[in-house]
């Protein structure tokens, strides 16, 4: 299917059709990648559809907020929604991706009332600090593997715990799919991007960059021989610290596998952090290497 | 794939030639059937397997004694395995179907820790008695709808609380597959067909007779004009007391949709039972139709 005479990427709201269009994909012999998104998308995501359509055949793309991700008092009402720009950013990329947009309905009909529950991977970190928000991906995740059965999802290092867990669910759940994953795309200052960095005031941005910035100060402590996780982390937070009024909501350095936390840092470990600048709570996380 | 030259069904115990054999038979155009069993097949089992046969052009029959189904004190251990017996009653229906017969450590590896949650449905009746049963019913099914990508999944009306869980995890994660109920299988006497009914010794096997009788009871009772739930379940409750050393766990008349009980009898609805009859624990059920 060509669509080389719209403007846009063909967009689908329903299950059938996109199921269909998936399965005439697959008799064709085409090899199928699924880029899952909350939409308001940026070079972050349209690198994700870069690698899929780089490597697959064809290329779904998903925009659906999906509720219950959200915790009570978090940004579900306000995060950003705008399907016209988003569909306009993709066809930058390419105007062959499909993209499916279900409604809240669709997903969650009246009567629904099944959760997915990944264990330990899903615990500490963004687990603690979100409760019940990994349920609320592992479950969209597995729906949206069934509506689209693709060959290969990608997602992003920026939600590296996500990833984990969607991994352990993907294995343990015998789904036939294989999850890559895409390295952090970051602005030229260093800030990971974020759909949630437009909530962030021009002097908020300025604070945001203590993120990324503990990140590269843990890279540079361990190049220079430190090896004491307790004196990289109080390094790491006194430099957010002084990036003025946000707050720390972890951070850590942790097994990349287990995220668990190390004790030393002889091999690589994985720096991991939220931090609230603002209105906006951001994540970023980093693989440290010792030399 | 034909095996009339030989005696037994195909057996697959891995996964990898499992999902071969089903994307082989897909890209044929055949439809692909379904029958989870735990093995020790009887008649019940292969009325399954008879109407998949029928309706579809490949049946998969799935033999696995799933662990994480089982409470602690419950049967697990014991539970009959015959592998042998059960390709040689498969045989008897058709040496077409494939059967797949995957390891504990195959389905359950080191670090497996991913659950599927179904909600209100599965909370009373079994769900009161066996914590966590259908947490574990729910997630080896999907685990099977995965590996084993059928058209349709056939279950028999027996477990009908299972049915109900698995259809409406079925709705929620949009898993591609029709879940049929077939009609519970009964021996001349009215017991319905069970692996467990070989705990039985000879006297109490006519104890065990008192979960049909009881469920005839109700329906002669409402045939005959009582329409108060009550005096339905005191009945019942009374026949299976009267068959002497027998434990009820729960006698209900319930709503088929949502098992919730019932406060009159006008509409149809499902009277089930679990009793303890010896070392065995039994389930049976049926719908009692007003005239």
């Amino acid at each position: 299917m060509s669509h080389s005479s719209t403007q846009l990427p063909q967009l689908l709201e329903t299950a059938d059709p996109m199921r269909l269009a998936i399965l005439n994909a697959r008799r064709e012999g085409r090899s199928i990648g699924l880029v899952p998104t909350m939409g308001a998308l940026h070079e972050g995501h349209l690198s994700l559809v870069q690698a899929s359509v780089s490597k697959c055949d064809l290329t779904v793309v998903t925009i659906f907020v999906n509720p219950t991700q959200f915790g009570p008092g978090e940004d579900f009402g306000k995060y950003p929604r705008d399907l016209e720009a988003d569909l306009a950013a993709l066809a930058t990329v390419s105007r062959d991706v499909l993209v499916f947009a279900p409604s809240v309905e669709l997903m969650y009909p009246a009567g629904y009332d099944t959760r997915v529950v990944v264990g330990a991977v899903a615990r500490p970190l963004e687990g603690r600090c979100r409760p019940g928000h990994f349920e609320g991906v592992a479950t969209i995740v597995l729906k949206l593997f069934q509506l689209v059965p693709a060959d290969v999802a990608f997602f992003g290092q920026k939600d590296y715990q996500q990833l984990l867990v969607i991994r352990r669910m993907v294995s343990d759940l015998n789904i036939p799919i294989r999850v890559e994953m895409c390295p952090t795309v970051r602005d030229a200052d260093g800030l990971a991007l974020s759909s949630r960095n437009r909530y962030l005031s021009p002097p908020q941005r300025q604070q945001a960059l203590s993120l990324s910035r503990s990140l590269q100060l843990a890279a540079e402590l361990v190049a220079g021989g430190q090896r004491d996780p307790q004196v990289v982390l109080r390094r790491m937070r006194e430099l957010i610290q002084q990036a003025g009024d946000v707050r720390i909501d972890y951070v850590a350095l942790a097994d990349p596998d287990t995220l668990q936390p190390v004790s030393s840092m002889d091999r690589p470990v994985l720096a991991l952090l939220a931090v609230r600048v603002g209105p906006a709570r951001l994540i970023d996380n980093g693989m440290i290497q010792p030399p």
